[in-house]
Parts: C-alpha cells; structure tokens; sequence
C-alpha cells in the first residue's frame, strides 16, 4: 500500500505549522514523488514514465508534480541529485587497500540489491538512450567519485601511492569492472568487489594511474 | 533508401539458383532482417520494437520472420550472434602492450561510431532491464573474451606476465574504464583508450590479475 503525501497532511502532520516541522510538507512531497518515480523506473522503465503516473502513485496532485518539475527528465535529474545526497559518506580505514574495498563493497551491494539494483539498472538503460538523463547521471557520478577521491590523496599523503596519481581514475578503475559484469549479464559477488579493489589497489601502486 | 530483400529477390538475385550463390535467399534475408533489428533498435529501443516492423523495415514477409525467429529476444539474440561472428579478430603485435592498445582502440571506435555506438547504447539499455537480452550479450561478450584471450597466454608464454594471470580478467580491464565512461556519460576519446590499455597492462604485469 502507498501511503500518499496528501493523506498524511490530512491526518497528523497537519497538526503542527510547516515551519516548525523538520522536512515539512514541501519535503515530503519531494521524498514521496522522488520515491513514486523510483517505483515507477523500476516497474515500467523510463520510456513509459509520466508525471501524470507519478502523481497518482505519489498520492500527490498532478498541478504539484507539474509545476515543481514541469519534465520527466527535470524529476529524474532531481531523483539522482537526491541519491547523490543520501549517498554513504566515503570510508576512512587508514589504508588506500580497505579504503578501496569499502568502496567496492558499497558498489557491489548497490547494483546487487533488489530495490537498488533493479533501480540503477532503469536509471542506467535510460541514461543509455536520453541526453538528459545521462547528464544527470553524470553529475551523480561526479559526486560520488568527488567523495571517495580524498582517499587517494590521503594515500599519496601516507607515502602508499606515487605522487601525481589520477585520484578520480582510481576510483574508477574499483567500480569500472563491477559495472562492466553488471552491462556483460555477470554476477557481481563480493569476491569481484575483493578483486575489483585489488587490482585497483595494485595497479596505482604500480603507478598505473600517473598521466 | 532502404531495398528490401523482396526487391533484391525480384531483380538480378533471382536469375541464380539459391545454391549457387554464396550466402542465398536464406542468408539475404537474415541479413537484411538483422539490419532491419539494428535500425529499429537504434531508433525505438527494445520496448517498441515487434516483428511486424522488423519485417516491414527488411521488405520481407511478416510470416517469414515470424517464422523464422517467433520473438523478439530470439532476434536480437540472433544479432548478437551475427555481430560476435562479424566482429575483428585479435590482433597479434608481438607485446602485450601492442595488443591490449589494439583492443582498446576497436572498442573506443566500436563505442565512438555514429551507427554501432547507438546500436551498442540501445542493446545495453535492453540487455540492463530484459533478462533474455541480458542472456544474449553476455554470450556475445564471452566470445569476444575468448577470441582476445590468447594475447595474455602469449604474454605469459614470452615472460611478459606472470604464469597464472588470468586472461579474461584481462582482456575485461581493458574494456571496462572504456565502457565505465559510456555508462558515466563521458567522452571516449583514443588517449581514454590508451590509457585503459597501458594500465591493464601494468597491472597485469604487477601481478594484479593473479587469482
């Protein structure tokens, strides 16, 4: 069962002015459209999402859902600026090794979960086909390769890795292979994430990742 | 323009026994449906294409191609198919370094072209949210793997790499940050090729692809 915005603000929610509220109505009509949309990528994909559909599983009005984001790819775009939020914050182990296998793991849990999964595989396919979304897509992947990049720089800090490595190919070089097994139809276990952040780990100390 | 195979058939094609020509009507009409499926995907994506356009598209009779694949994942899986066949075979420079560079190149290429990078981008997309596609490409990506996997064993044969380098882990790192880039929207440019190829090649002799 859904459970829509305008349901809650008829009941409980009500009761206190928007103000006082932490995350208030605006919010959670944000969370509850930006979740509608996750359902509806999952369930139909992209090509047959509509802001109309997205309203009524929202439990929102559809001149809300229009005149906030007026586009599909203007809601998308704000759905991954949302996950980009929610993201985990990078790790911190004190070794560019476990910093490297904690990312891993975190991609490998993303792309091997139920929801997650099934989600960044709609987003994916979408971004694969329509401009927008891949731009938005980008800047998702921007923010997170943004977050995880001080661990490089702690490691050349710390002596482990040679001066001038590529921070962001780094990080890249831990998720490149599991998305690589996620578009090759391949399982992705942890034993892949164990590899995935191994080989990462060794090339850059190889000096794989000097310009 | 496109000429359907019915065309060809009515004209200069028909004064030979099918027998007699190398690739007959059969493999005409394959052919001319395969495009008719890269077209269509190019175009439309996996969620609106059918049969009857397929068989629209290539000017052959819909009984025929309905025949002939029944469904749509069995004709894609038939591209697939016909691409793995149709696609270069390894190159053989005499290093490790000189190989991987020529693989990294097809692939930047193969994902850079107006026409295969659409196709690749729409059969990706299907193959992210369709588990028969999904089924078909992984296939294709296990023959490409193994057609490139003997530039490892010759590697490891010259003392290039160690013994016990694990060839399709390879033969993956290099095409992995390339298709990485595809998925996070980036350009794909020869120096991204380059540098995909020259850092699998110095992990693998780091010893990074050793299980």
């Amino acid at each position: 069962m859904v459970v829509g915005v305008d349901d809650m603000a008829a009941d409980g929610a009500a009761r206190l002015p928007a103000a006082s509220r932490p995350g208030g109505r605006t919010a959670r009509v944000r969370a509850a459209a930006l979740r509608a949309t996750e359902d509806a990528l999952i369930e139909v994909g992209l090509a047959r999402l509509d802001l109309a559909d997205i309203a009524r599983r929202a439990g929102i009005g559809k001149t809300t859902v229009y005149r906030r984001w007026r586009t599909v790819p203007a809601l998308i775009a704000d759905l991954l600026a949302d996950m980009a939020e929610q993201s985990s914050p990078r790790s911190d182990t004190g070794s560019l090794a476990g910093d490297l296998l904690a990312n891993a793991h975190l991609v490998q849990r993303t792309l091997t979960d139920a929801r997650q999964g099934a989600l960044f595989r709609a987003i994916l396919a979408a971004a694969l086909t329509d401009t927008d979304t891949a731009e938005a897509l980008r800047r998702f992947y921007e923010a997170r390769i943004s977050e995880w990049e001080p661990c490089v720089y702690a490691a050349v800090e710390r002596g482990e890795l040679p001066a001038g490595t590529d921070a962001r190919e780094v990080i890249r070089a831990v998720s490149a292979p599991l998305y690589h097994r996620l578009l090759t139809g391949e399982d992705i276990d942890p034993t892949h994430a164990e590899h995935a952040a191994a080989t990462a780990t060794a090339a850059a100390r190889a000096g794989a990742y000097r310009p």
